[in-house]
């Protein structure tokens, strides 16, 4: 029987030949007689899969050698907290652009740690938007300039990285569309997220930072959060999430047999184009967000008629479409379509959309 | 085929029965059409997970209602920070007890929050004991007293709990025999640590905490990792690790099927008895540890002649007994044997040590 289609924001949809290969590797790795949960994190078996992992997702991305991919732990949430111990060094400041919740979140917790200034957006939503860069302001002398790449709540997505002051790095929040196309790492100071909804579960961190980055941290910085400290042990000062390790390892793999993120692009585009076409195409349905910035990865809309909302939901359940109701904050619905999730099964939300409304239009 | 026996310190062992059921459900739990790995952690069917994984430990340990139970991220060594981040309050110090690698380390971790008090015990190995409890010098108002009840690396295990100062709430990180044994939970102000022991997977942290050390957390601490905040949001306010808490929650349920821990106690007394016995008996290999303080879980050996190492081991991979190599600072070997270890495990390393000293002696 066919899996359903799982549209989670995240924790999200696995490639099914993923989840495959670990099921069939559960209780031996490669002739090991271990599971991979049951490895030393120093040991050969377990030192082989997170070398691959790395080289892979630095092939996958062309890291440039002077970045460090470090594997981490306590996802986006935390590390709105670490970046500033690691970051700020002696300046008092740093720049958000706040496009939605999450980068809302990060403005929050930097008040922790300095005087974050809001370079452009609002604190408060409704986020439908990336505001025009002519407006953006910048404060005197930054630690960084922030931003989210893609807010997985709203569905606001940059399509174009903005401009930063000379010399101030980029940090991009990549949580939720990371590897969902090429791009170039140069541009960034620091890309991080976390794994749990393009590359893998909860619980694993994703962090690539420039090399003159790594000086800086706080001394209140904990030392197992201490970016210098984390790449100095190759993500291994502490245990790290080893299980979360293999499974990205093995979507890096399986990215890689698809195409790598060029074709990865091009089908996220297809995707994005059906849904979002048939969003436009019929006044049942709603989307809010405007067009330039409308998400790839998390595609929110809402019933016209939000009495419907829950007969929508039960009956997508019964045509093996899960988990489709929108955040909380937002209400309404949201479609997350990330790397995992087939055209076809696009086409088969697009199909009961269209049938639904058929029968309660 | 039998698996081979697997003596990791950690990520180590897990009973066989958990690796075959998670294997089974990974395409699909219980019908859901999702595997762990891909559901919301917001959604029904992991919330069941959660609550009843939170659930079970609680029996299992019998915790106290006036404790929270929390699972976080970052393992024992980001602990180190966040206990003290969360717990000094307006208090200079904390004291420390001292008996092995891990606690040395979680000393070292506190200079950067407070000036830790070493109250017993050393900075610097070999650790073979626990020290007299007159000895004990403690502090005169410290905010805690911390000590760590096994020693993975050492192989020094506390059997008995030392008194502490009257209101001094005693904090242990009980990463390597949390449920090896019945604990009373209410003579400790907040137990914790990795799961990759006796638990589930790396990646996966655990903390026991009484209500009233709530409210005490430095400003500094990072939200994700403020207990307060963490309990408040049933350790969802970030994103759990949920595979991680699927799969403790199957060791839970393995155990209590087993009987409990008053079962498993029995258990590994008699593995760590056949073992020690062993060891006691020949003078092939040696154990340094002092009698009274020698762990159930973590047993370090040695060779007497250690240039048969790498024989010893070459020789013990092939007879099915895997990672027995020692922690690079103490050397020699070290048979882990925690609860997912069966006696059978022990009998075949003590069978195998014997073949080895005929055949080397």
């Amino acid at each position: 029987m066919a899996r359903p289609y799982n549209f989670s924001a995240g924790p999200a949809a696995l490639p099914e030949e993923v989840l495959r290969q670990a099921a069939e590797e559960m209780l031996d790795w490669h002739g090991s007689g271990m599971s991979v949960m049951e490895m030393s994190h120093r040991g050969k078996e377990f030192t082989q899969i997170a070398t691959q992992a790395e080289a892979d997702l630095r092939e996958l991305l062309a890291v440039p050698a002077n970045y460090k991919i470090l594997f981490m732990q306590g996802g986006a949430i935390a590390e709105n907290a670490i970046i500033p111990l690691n970051l700020l060094g002696d300046k008092q400041t740093a720049d958000y652009v706040v496009t939605g919740s999450w980068s809302a979140k990060s403005f929050k917790e930097a008040k922790k740690y300095c005087t974050p200034h809001l370079a452009a957006g609002a604190l408060t939503g409704p986020w439908l938007a990336v505001p025009p860069e002519p407006t953006f302001s910048f404060s005197a002398d930054p630690a960084y300039l922030f931003l989210c790449s893609n807010e997985t709540i709203d569905g606001v997505e940059f399509h174009a990285l903005p401009k930063a002051p000379a010399q101030v790095p980029v940090v991009a929040d990549m949580s939720s569309n990371i590897l969902s196309r090429p791009i170039d790492v140069a541009q960034y100071g620091l890309i991080f997220g976390g794994a749990q909804k393009n590359i893998g579960p909860a619980g694993l961190t994703f962090v690539i930072v420039r090399d003159d980055l790594l000086d800086r941290a706080s001394p209140l910085c904990p030392s197992a959060f201490e970016y210098k400290t984390v790449a100095a042990n190759g993500s291994m000062y502490n245990t790290p999430p080893t299980y979360g390790i293999y499974i990205a390892g093995l979507v890096f793999q399986w990215l890689k047999r698809q195409g790598g993120l060029a074709e990865i692009e091009r089908r996220n585009i297809a995707k994005a184009e059906l849904l979002y076409g048939y969003l436009d195409a019929t006044a049942f349905y709603q989307t809010r967000v405007e067009k330039p910035f409308r998400s790839r990865m998390n595609v929110p809309f809402f019933l016209k008629d939000e009495s419907l909302n829950d007969a929508f939901l039960a009956a997508a359940k019964d045509a093996g479409l899960l988990q489709l109701k929108g955040h909380k904050s937002v209400g309404g619905m949201r479609a997350s379509i990330y790397n995992a999730m087939p055209l076809a099964g696009v086409q088969a939300l697009v199909a009961f959309m269209k049938e639904f409304e058929r029968t309660h239009g």
